[in-house]
């Protein structure tokens, strides 16, 4: 993890997208870019030349009534680029034919197509490039399938380059004019489906894509920003993506009052929450919008369908042409622009590079704590603050119940932050206390003398050894804190630990801190962690990766359960207390039985999706004071931890992932199960994820139909909601990872 | 395979079910079952005493005010059977407490519940039963989830004992009676969903269990069959599914004239069409409808939640008491229909034990085949007929075009069943002819010795090479004779070998016999294949199981995509015809390219299901005459075999599994593409399935709703019908197990 305090720089970086499509790299291109301060450039593969050439070739075939077409590899004529310290330079990145129709319906202009894109992949390869640009399917309704398995094969050709496909962000703009579908007559008789085009149709097509690649990480997106663009929900799914690039087209700007391009306030939004994530930007028709070409083979020529000629320049030329005489103006303003950025907040810094980090929770019962370990908790600004006000609120109540001599132990006490605040806590209030420090791991024990006898003064009796086993001298303990709750509330064991050593607690006045806490759950797209997952499940089996829950700063994911404000829907999934009452303790001999627990509940999923695992969180009462007047807590649910312990870094959610993704259709419902199991000797959770549609019967019994909008027209004429099954997951299970008691 | 001539007696059994459920195990139990000719009982595992015992300590604990109830282990009151010679006799089959609710959204009642059902199981398992039979959720909205829990938790207690779910075969018999939901103040506050009830809700239900389970081959399915029987569509649903017992009640029976109970044309048809699967038939109710019974204690008892109790009378209650003095008969009848049921067809004889069964397709190019696996080929009643008739065909035209000397070749002639068919051919019609048999199999061409000098009389002209490789010693051959088909048509290189020995076919008048051959695909569910795979998956991963296709014959399926008059929706995905036009063998070079295909065919899925695969077939013209007056063909796809090819057995399906199943919805669709690769090495495929649903849109781009219904009534009204995607799957590929050419 960042050092808390050092906050790294925002870099970024900003490329010239396509200034030049039908010219070859050179020196002077590159250069040209460095004079306008661009940091990269993107550089089309081949030229105009090759593409007359294929295009010829097709027209031959077709003539000729051949029903495949064979493309001859690249010839020097073809290309843009070659394998020299141009490319080695890394500011070079390149991008594949946008002439190309890999999905279409017409089988010679697909098979051509894609023999294309796979010369280009091998020769980019061969040149020693890293990243290339894909463009999209052209629709959403001609052969996505083709265009997936085109993508999929390029995949293979070389297994160093990193592919990214441009897509809209904003799906509408797909839709195509009746002139881009093939007409069934051109191609092998397939009516092209009549296919709704909403705001999360370049979604939908980019799921497809990576969900046919298996979720490679090779795959990334680059994707386009215009003038229009999607609802927050919709930019929202798109973080939870691997987007690469930002393709920034001249059309998204507007011009300000004194004639210079600027973007919009929602524009900004998206260009600031994307250098959170990524850095690099490729400004797009810059040159187009600000000046006429200087030669006719700078504009982008056609795609390859002959029904769809003039799809290509489109774009281009609806451009309206700003400031003529500057086309740097737009990348002057985007610089300027994340220059002026304001700082990460905390925990960005705090978290750099364990974004998506799938880590293993902690065993501090079974295992010892590093010293690092502890020197991470004990940095959050947050969390010992509140301990410190709940011990106080706590000593004032047993303080003015008359409690004399109180007795306070930390149980689990590190390297001691909390007895430390203890201390202070009691000093503060002016309250004598006796304090013990309990802790079972030698190393931190040799800490804590080291504590007692530098810091505390030998104030507090140190006792090495498990809480559970422990027996204090002669009196009760009042108040036992202990900082015991894992990401999800009970996963480290604390209501195990702290059933062990309630003996020692003061049976009518004694109190915990933590007096309470609730784990909480709620189902997410995680399409990043999901990848993660599959490459590992490739190279070994010897564990199952997916049936273990996971500590995870989640970051690229999208809440599909969230409420008409956007706010994620979040649902307790079980509470545990202490004190327990004793008739649980002793009830069930010795099974644990009393610290099972389980829970369902049902999300409202508003938007298609893909469910790739449930997110856990906790939240937690320190304590509330006797007469109810105050109350500490903590919390990691997104939606509560700025009411109740805002800016707290000490712990990541937790991940329990399915082992295969569940698609949800819009309006659907997930209903999640949770069981907290033990069988007296280790703790384990089981996990399972129903998912359901609805439709509208009519009293009758007779026909059905989706409740989408006839409620609103028809709610009193009759029909009723039903819910119906889409599918089930497995019934997953740590057990085989159990957190041994 | 079994001999073809002989056939499997259809043996069955049929059980008392629980003529007793609340006695004790005993020989007078077994002894009169046996009496009454029955092959097997089924006992409850525990009796009434237990229950009572149960239900009073959940008052106790509700009294009590606690949240968790512990049920102690059996007594040696609570049980009706011991681990003696009575249940290793194996006519014995366990049933777990029927009063038991898994899925009550009571936590007391549920968990309760939970614990019986694995003290029930341990015990069974102890005492060395190895069926069980577990009652189904008692409705489809309340706990499915906590039912599927204390499932797979049950299949772990045993690792011998397989379970059985029974559920009524008619889905709206669950619909849950008002009283039997549990009002949320009862539970922990859950509303419990207004579900849909239909005819699928009972296999909705079964799909999530086995799911959860992961399709574990120990879950298996006891079938209830009442009076009402679900739609034909829904009948077939449910023998894709491992229906291991037919419960029929009394109450699915009718009275004949002579007061006998006889049942339904369809449900014999039912009774018969599991018969040809499973043996195992279990009469339930048969006592109560013929008298009253003997004990108290010989009715069901009530379930366990409170407020259901009268819900397991209901059944019993309600049966109408027919032949008050021969609750013998309803075995009776059942056993002479079964005696009497018509032999089996051909192909369950000569499949008999291969239902379902993964294989790998032949390589017959790379590989030399084994004689018996000539055998089998050679055994097929229709096929060679159907060769002999195309070639009689084909010598007719070259004879009427004047051809003389005609020469015909077999190549790849095995032992030689073709020669012998176009030797016969030949000498019906009394044309001369000059006759080759090309083999490269070196012990099959030994045979052919044997074939030309005892049979044949040194008539054929051998030659022992690759077909690819031969050169004829002087003339153009006018006939090629092949059988090289593979189950999806070309899998077995059927073009890439006939391309390879087409120098040596006459350039004008030469005919391939057969002459153009197409694969045919649709999707379908099949949850043993699926199961079966995965089991394999999880012992080996040298091979990836899942992306190769298997031949098998398809049993336990369902087609997903039918037309209204339930026939399977299968497209072709493309064709092969010979002899191919040389320009295309010139043209790329070695690469094969021209015999690379690629197809796409959108499949209408009426009713919800889960995509498991692909099944294929293939069609064959063996011979079209000149004059297009005679067709001789051959077809594997169920639609089209009994006029193509009726009771040819030579090919099984071809299956190409998915590795994640997909859930698709009423009234959706499947886009399956296919591709035919070749890197003119090897020929492999790749597949992949899209699913979609579809909604409704307003013309003025508004709302949208699911069409189900909302055409009829205003499809004039401005809607139209538009395309969403649901998911779609990885693109699986054969690749690494491609076929050499």
């Amino acid at each position: 993890m960042a050092d808390a305090e050092g906050q790294a720089p925002m870099a970024f970086f900003i490329g010239d997208h396509l200034p030049a499509p039908n010219r070859a790299l050179s020196f002077d291109i590159l250069d040209r870019a460095a004079q306008d301060a661009y940091n990269m450039i993107s550089v089309h593969i081949t030229n105009i030349n090759y593409q007359t050439k294929i295009q010829t070739i097709i027209e031959e075939t077709r003539q000729r009534g051949h029903t495949r077409v064979y493309i001859p590899g690249l010839e020097v004529e073809d290309v843009n680029l070659h394998p020299d310290d141009l490319v080695a330079s890394g500011k070079v990145i390149g991008v594949t034919s946008q002439w190309l129709e890999l999905d279409s319906l017409d089988p010679l202009v697909a098979s051509a197509s894609r023999q294309v894109l796979h010369h280009e992949i091998g020769y980019a390869g061969f040149c020693g490039l890293g990243t290339l640009l894909i463009d999209g399917p052209k629709t959403a309704q001609r052969n996505l399938a083709g265009y997936c398995q085109s993508i999929v094969q390029g995949l293979a050709i070389n297994a160093y380059l990193t592919i990214n496909i441009m897509l809209p962000a904003f799906g509408p703009s797909l839709v195509p004019e009746p002139k881009d579908i093939d007409s069934p007559s051109q191609n092998s008789g397939r009516v092209p489906p009549d296919v709704l085009y909403d705001d999360l149709t370049s979604w939908d097509i980019w799921n497809a894509i990576r969900t046919s690649a298996r979720y490679t990480q090779r795959l990334g997106l680059c994707l386009k920003i215009e003038y229009s663009l999607p609802k927050t929900h919709t930019l929202k799914r798109w973080f939870a993506e691997p987007i690469r690039y930002l393709i920034i087209d001249s059309t998204a700007f507007l011009l300000n009052v004194k004639g210079y391009p600027v973007l919009t306030k929602p524009h900004q939004r998206l260009v600031t929450q994307f250098a959170r994530r990524n850095p690099f930007y490729l400004l797009s028709n810059t040159r187009h919008a600000g000046f006429e070409p200087e030669d006719p083979a700078d504009i982008e020529f056609p795609p390859l369908g002959s029904t769809i000629r003039s799809k290509g320049a489109r774009h281009t030329v609806s451009v309206t042409p700003v400031r003529r005489d500057d086309p740097q103006s737009y990348r002057k303003y985007l610089h300027h622009h994340l220059l002026n950025l304001p700082p990460p907040p905390p925990l960005d810094s705090f978290g750099a590079g364990y974004q998506d980090y799938l880590q293993s929770p902690l065993q501090p019962l079974a295992d010892n704590l590093e010293s690092m370990t502890y020197e991470v908790f004990e940095k959050d600004p947050v969390k010992y603050n509140q301990y410190e006000k709940a011990v106080a609120l706590a000593l004032q109540d047993l303080n003015e119940q008359g409690i004399e001599d109180i007795c306070v132990a930390v149980v689990g006490a590190g390297r001691g932050p909390l007895v430390t605040r203890c201390i202070r806590a009691a000093t503060n209030a002016s309250i004598d206390i006796t304090i013990y420090a309990i802790e079972k791991n030698p190393n931190a024990y040799t800490h804590l003398m080291k504590m007692n006898r530098d810091v505390w003064g030998g104030a507090v009796t140190l006792v090495k050894t498990d809480m559970r086993k422990w027996n204090p001298p002669s009196t009760y303990v009042h108040i036992l804190v202990s900082e015991l709750l894992g990401s999800f509330a009970d996963n480290e064991l604390s209501p195990e630990c702290l059933d062990g050593v309630q003996r020692v607690l003061h049976p009518t006045v004694g109190i915990n801190i933590p007096q309470s806490y609730t784990a909480h759950y709620t189902p997410i797209m995680a399409p990043k962690i999901h990848g993660d997952l599959l490459s590992r499940a490739t190279s070994s089996n010897a564990v199952d990766i997916y049936e273990v829950p996971y500590v995870v700063m989640l970051t690229a994911i999208d809440f599909l359960s969230q409420n008409t404000a956007g706010e994620p829907n979040i649902h307790q999934a079980w509470e545990f207390k202490h004190p327990v009452p004793s008739a649980d303790l002793e009830h069930e001999g010795g099974f644990n039985d009393h610290n099972q627990r389980e829970a369902i509940a049902a999300f409202p999923i508003p938007r298609r999706g893909v469910i790739h695992g449930i997110a856990g969180y906790f939240e937690c009462v320190l304590y509330e004071n006797a007469n109810g007047t105050a109350i500490v807590e903590l919390s990691t649910r997104p939606d509560t931890i700025d009411a109740k312990s805002k800016d707290m870094i000490s712990w990541f959610a937790i991940y329990f992932p399915l082992r295969t993704p569940m698609p949800v259709p819009d309006d659907s419902e997930a209903q999640v199960s949770f069981w907290r199991h033990t069988d007296g000797r280790k703790v384990w959770y089981d996990w399972m994820v129903e998912t359901f549609s609805f439709v509208l019967t009519s009293l009758d019994g007779g026909i059905t139909s989706s409740p989408l909008t006839v409620p609103s027209q028809k709610s009193d004429g009759g029909y009723s909601r039903k819910r119906v099954p889409i599918a089930v997951s497995d019934i997953c299970s740590s057990k085989k990872n159990g957190c041994l008691m």
